[in-house]
């Protein structure tokens, strides 16, 4: 008998019937024995109407508002699946992230959470009730009602998970794990049994969008053993936790990708100290957010700086460049958004070397130019031309026999 | 320079553009120089959308659940209105019930206000700013969410009033106020410019919904100064409040019926003490409600008694009582659910005689037969046949003169 802290995507209980369906998941666990808390989104589509509602208003609705208006979403799950729960005779009780004391801060719209007061739940669990808590908001120390950002429910369940101490945070989700890679680029992507947070932070934020980075962060901090699953198909899923003594480990655990980059190089930049702020600062100040940063050694006393940014934000930043190119008297300023990132990740790097050579010599193979290189200690990105995505994926993926369980 | 209390239901703010509306009639009180804390209900169609959801998951759905559902609908609006107001520029806070401590008993769906803390209230004033508040929803002391039952967004408004010694507490619907009878019925029928507590209760008990009845006896009770008006159309509306010395006093203030009135009699009940309590004891534990309570006086040891029910209770109780006629020995039951109550109601009656008997000698000369009659203060009603209603309300408001201002 463990307490077990469950969440369900707006997808899992898009409909009255999938909450019906999620009703009977929970009670199949109660009946093993366990203690369940379950953190519930908003059924899909709400969220989106809201914001549709605030934006026929105002476009730039007031963000304490804002999130009094999309804090409805959740509260309707709760009292939902809480009803659900009664008619086949369970105890449950809703509660709203103020009505359990989510603290958070006060920066509406992506408030982080600060603090939780479990001593409600652990009464209402004592009593054999389900406890039904929203997700995705939270409450600051003035009362006001806050929210965590879209994706924030994980970090609900977590935070929770951690609070209580709980044996196992589960996110329930429309896909049954996390694998290797993407499988519709790659067939033979495989489900992993089990991932550390390190390599699952690397893959979330190279756009495996399983999970939110935030709740995998919060879950490495807290050390919460995290488990993805399905909530349409049967299985264990993916399990999240540390590095075990003498848990099988494999080199690589995955490959992730990115197809929203853009690379932006500043040529024959005065090679003086302070010269990347002087860069990289106008690109912060606007708000655009850089991905991966290289810097060559300097020849002649110049030097060149690359940095990635998101598709979008593309024609922004080559604008901000040009001025500040300038400025610093560079020579040209150049830029691409054809280009994709491709990253290993694997703790199993650490202790091993030349995954980087294996990699690009399978990429050589292939023929396919690498036009930049990043490492960290357990990831290796590639940006190469994106017609050669797919083909790249698939050729590490076999280089490294992903397929095969580790 | 006073401060006011609004309230705008379903109607008044069942789209973004009412919305809209509410926040330009907002300003415009607010330009005048008036402290502005608005009461507002759920967008109309919400609560119903909601309600539906509840039922297609449970017949009954657990009565806590459901308020945090229903509560939801009045948060959506205050935000929005919320919003409407910034983007004028016009600094305003929305609240929910909880979060302005409406403390209410703990019955659910139907809870009733005990204590508002008004004290951020006036702070948010005292900063320049409208307050918005949810209707319709409170908190019990443990902190779960209550709501007050339909139509209780009126009951949040006045409570307010009484809390913040508001100077008016304003009611807009889609009526622009009381007048002295259905004006489909009668279209000579006038706007009262004023009406007392004691008479807008006779008025709203008895049909005239203008007004949630709780909403009345809570402003008499606190004498809080409540006008009903439009927010569609211009115009000062029907003020309800204490009479004044000096008021102009009509004799009659007007006439309100009853189509959902059903008559039962059990004849020939033994006259013994503690029969009114075995006729309508088992009556009230089936949960029907009694209006109109006729008893004769006995003649041979036997008496009739006679009541009124909704239309909807009729069956049920006919058949209660012919269990209880059995048991206590009577004669025989009967009833008529093809009847109607008229009532006329006035402060003004206190003081003058005679209005009963114009009243019957109105009817008599219509050739309408009166089945019952009962009275009280302020108020005389009699039961007739169904056909007469039109008939009957017309004859008497020309009787009673009350298309001209008293």
């Amino acid at each position: 008998m463990a307490l077990i802290v469950q969440k369900y995507g707006g997808t899992s209980v898009g409909s009255v019937e999938r909450i019906e369906h999620v009703a009977d998941k929970l009670i199949d666990w109660r009946k093993r024995g366990h203690d369940l808390v379950v953190v519930v989104s908003a059924m899909s589509g709400e969220t989106n109407r809201l914001f549709e509602l605030a934006h026929s208003i105002s476009e730039h609705p007031v963000p304490r508002e804002l999130d009094v208006l999309l804090s409805t979403g959740e509260q309707v799950t709760i009292a939902l699946l809480s009803m659900a729960l009664h008619k086949r005779g369970y105890d449950a009780r809703s509660y709203t992230g103020s009505q359990v004391h989510i603290l958070t801060d006060n920066a509406h719209n992506k408030a982080r959470i600060r603090e939780i007061d479990s001593q409600r739940i652990h009464a209402d669990l004592k009593a054999g009730r389900i406890v039904v808590v929203a997700g995705f908001q939270g409450v600051d120390d003035e009362g006001n009602i806050t929210t965590l950002g879209r994706g924030g429910s994980d970090t609900t369940a977590v935070a929770l998970a951690a609070a209580l101490k709980a044996e196992e945070c589960q996110i329930y989700t429309d896909v049954d794990g996390v694998y290797t890679t993407d499988p519709r680029v790659v067939p033979q992507a495989r489900r992993l049994d089990r991932i550390t947070f390190e390599e699952m932070l690397e893959m979330a934020s190279l756009g495996s969008k399983v999970l939110q980075i935030r709740a995998v962060e919060f879950a490495g901090k807290y050390n919460v053993p995290l488990r993805v699953l399905s909530s349409f198909e049967e299985g264990d899923g993916t399990l999240i936790t540390y590095e075990e003594e003498g848990m099988e480990e494999a080199l690589i655990s995955g490959i992730a990708f990115n197809r929203d980059e853009a690379k932006l190089t500043v040529l024959g930049v005065p090679d003086q100290p302070g010269v990347a702020h002087k860069i990289l600062g106008p690109v912060a100040n606007a708000n655009i957010e850089v991905d991966m940063i290289v810097q060559n050694i300097a020849e002649d006393a110049s030097t060149d700086f690359t940095f990635t940014v998101h598709r979008n934000d593309y024609r922004k930043a080559l604008s901000i460049l040009e001025d500040i190119a300038k400025e610093l008297g560079a020579r040209e300023v150049i830029g691409d958004d054809q280009i994709v990132k491709i990253s290993l990740v694997g703790v199993g790097m650490r202790s091993h070397a030349g995954i980087a050579s294996t990699m690009f010599e399978t990429l050589a193979r292939e023929g396919i130019n690498i036009r930049m290189i990043s490492t960290s200690e357990i990831k290796v990105s590639v940006v190469v031309d994106e017609k050669y995505l797919e083909l790249g994926v698939r050729a590490l993926h076999e280089a490294f026999e992903l397929d095969q369980a580790g």
